[in-house]
């Protein structure tokens, strides 16, 4: 029985993690409104203030709130009007005690004035008076200048992923352009003699070809770019030639074939060949994910990544591995996994992570629930009855039926 | 004090789904490769098994199992080596008791055969015998024929969101193209004199226009197109000519403005007389976004809306209401909150729901907290230092510090 020197995904994350240290994380410019979703490259900070003066929260009456002290619905306070701040303007004039300016949601505070009261609490006399029916604090329904932002502050750090609401500070913040991470660039290689495109005809022994379909999507949702595809022969001066191609324009080429006789080790002796020195992994201490092989090329910056042939494998591999250093590489939160209860025991070898599926269901009560899907190896339907995967780490025999577990969303 | 007939969220959402109930959800073909995270809008059949053959999951020997039956280290099988099955061909011959076959992984399984002994388990006696050191049930290290998929039955229903799975499941179908939902296209309109574009000079009482950005930027994230985005001065007529210009190319047409004085009133009155008779909400019982306006024309097939100015209140209401019925209506599965202990009281008053936002963090032992980020009512930062939201039911006085909530992350 051979046995392979094989890392955990802990040291295969160190490894890759490592021997691309030394690159410099690339930056592109994008206009503001085509980066959701995309990772801050630097710390934007606010060149105004925000907002930019005291502006009213309400549609209401600017007072100077010690006026209104004491004031009830029994027992108004009248205060004479004094004018109005118009939207988008400088008031033209400030108020003294005992009067009052009309200032809608957003207008700018009058000179004097300490509080807004809302309208809903004040009733007009005549153009030039009003009666106050409650009192209102100093500061009250007011935002100050500067409350959201303050110019010269850090508003978002690098690393931010960018969600609606941080496209919305960038705008406030007057921000046209952003400089964000550049997404890897990558070409994805399916081998195999047996491998049929989706058009194509079947013939006995033939099987379509899943992988460059399914990696380029995993590929794509990690937030990389794919710059190619290809299908090949098992020819290795062809896989060879290809890889090498592939390394002069990508960050990341990933192989993935059927596993004949042989092609395995060959496509672990080309990586090898293309990579730096040996190889960085060759055998991953995971169910499904054995057959992973990692290398690294310096002079064209290339990560090399042999993945299982089976497309359920190959992506989870390809999640856990590349997922996780784009996120770790690009300065990301982590994902929150969803806590559930285990519904059934799962056995587990020790020296062996085990990436489980499993399906999130809610009992009666309520409770999360997370169901194992459970099939034989190498069938792609069960990813697509799984709603997540739990871990089950190498120096673990398993897990217990009614056990809390955290589900991380695929 | 002005009482306004408001709905809750829930009833906003019935009277909404109402509306547009008679309309039919439109349909887009897409290749395969351009659908991931689009929604199916068709059953997909298989229309053939997958696998279409038996095949062997591992590098190894198709042997019948009976003849391995005993096998083990000490006492080894002899069997008789008649060939190899090669990748992507249907075998030359069968087996018969006492053979076997070379077979590598994902081949085709040979007549007679009913069980692959791995390779690792048997020792390569000359080319024509092995010697095999394990024994294997029937149907050890197989898949069969139509194990993942069987021709005729439904293999990814409508509704599903296509995740990277489920596009190497249609690879896997032979699919080159899909149906999908085709996404609701929106116009947002903002609307203000105060209002400056992120490149614009500020003048005092100006804002930069947030809106625009920030909705667009939710729209996309919910998995709509945007059509077209206007920024308009306070002027009825061109804001009517504008949404009515809008409602023939739109199936939303969103409007958020500041609420200068009688401003809130005009866009409820413009919306009113564009839409079918009366408006379906005027005002949501739900803090923030009580000024939320709902109509729909059915000549033109439009929902329109009118979010309130607030940034966030504008985000949130968007994603409670629109973000609801794309869902709905597209029939994807609702997302997993994350639950959480709350880390303070929320007070709240009833008869008004709340979107609390909060952070996300875990303590020393690694629960998960939610701790609620509070400030002034309109700060954009506020939704930038959230993970998600909370909501607190109408009919309830408030949230008790060491509750669990569930959080929805926005």
């Amino acid at each position: 029985m051979k046995l392979l020197q094989v890392d955990t995904v802990a040291q295969a994350r160190e490894k890759l993690k490592k021997a691309i240290q030394g690159l410099e994380v690339k930056v592109q410019e994008l206009p503001v409104e085509d980066a959701l979703g995309k990772v801050m490259a630097e710390d934007v900070h606010a060149e105004e203030d925000v907002p930019g003066f005291d502006r009213s929260t309400v549609d209401g009456y600017a007072v100077r709130s010690a006026d209104t002290s004491g004031a009830s619905e029994n027992l108004p306070t009248i205060l004479q009007v004094t004018g109005e701040v118009e939207m988008g303007c400088a008031p033209t004039h400030g108020i003294g005690p005992g009067e009052c300016m009309y200032i809608p949601t957003g207008g700018m505070l009058p000179p004097g004035a300490d509080a807004v009261v809302m309208v809903e609490y004040c009733e007009l006399f005549s153009d030039m008076e009003i009666a106050v029916y409650a009192s209102v604090p100093s500061g009250g329904n007011i935002v100050y200048r500067g409350d959201d932002l303050h110019s010269g502050r850090v508003a978002l750090a690098k690393g931010t992923v960018l969600r609606p609401q941080e496209i919305g500070l960038l705008a406030a913040l007057g921000k046209q352009r952003v400089q964000v991470v550049k997404p890897w660039e990558i070409t994805i290689i399916s081998t195999g003699d047996e491998l049929i495109p989706p058009g194509g005809e079947m013939n006995p022994g033939k099987v379509r070809d899943i992988n460059t379909y399914a990696l380029q999507a995993v590929a794509k949702k990690t937030g990389l770019e794919v710059c190619g595809c290809h299908v090949l022969k098992d020819e290795r001066d062809l896989l060879k030639e290809t890889i090498w191609e592939a390394m002069r324009e990508s960050d990341i080429v990933a192989v993935s074939g059927g596993s004949s006789k042989g092609r395995k080790d060959e496509t672990a002796s080309v990586i090898g060949e293309l990579a730096d020195g040996e190889l960085l992994t060759q055998g991953l201490a995971l169910k499904p994910g054995k057959p992973t092989i990692l290398g690294y090329d310096a002079s064209t910056e290339t990560i090399l990544l042999g993945l299982p042939g089976h497309p359920s494998a190959a992506m989870i591999v390809f999640q856990l591995l590349i997922g996780w250093l784009w996120e770790d590489r690009s300065g990301q939160k982590k994902s929150w996994p969803i806590p559930a209860e285990l519904t059934v025991n799962i056995p587990a070898a020790p020296g062996r992570a085990v990436c489980q599926t499993v399906q999130l269901v809610r009992d009666e009560d309520g409770r999360r629930k997370a169901v194992p899907v459970f099939g034989r190896s190498g069938l792609i339907s069960i990813l697509t009855k799984a709603d997540g995967y739990i871990m089950i780490p190498e120096n673990q025999e398993g897990l217990k039926k009614g056990e809390t577990v955290d589900v991380f969303l695929i």
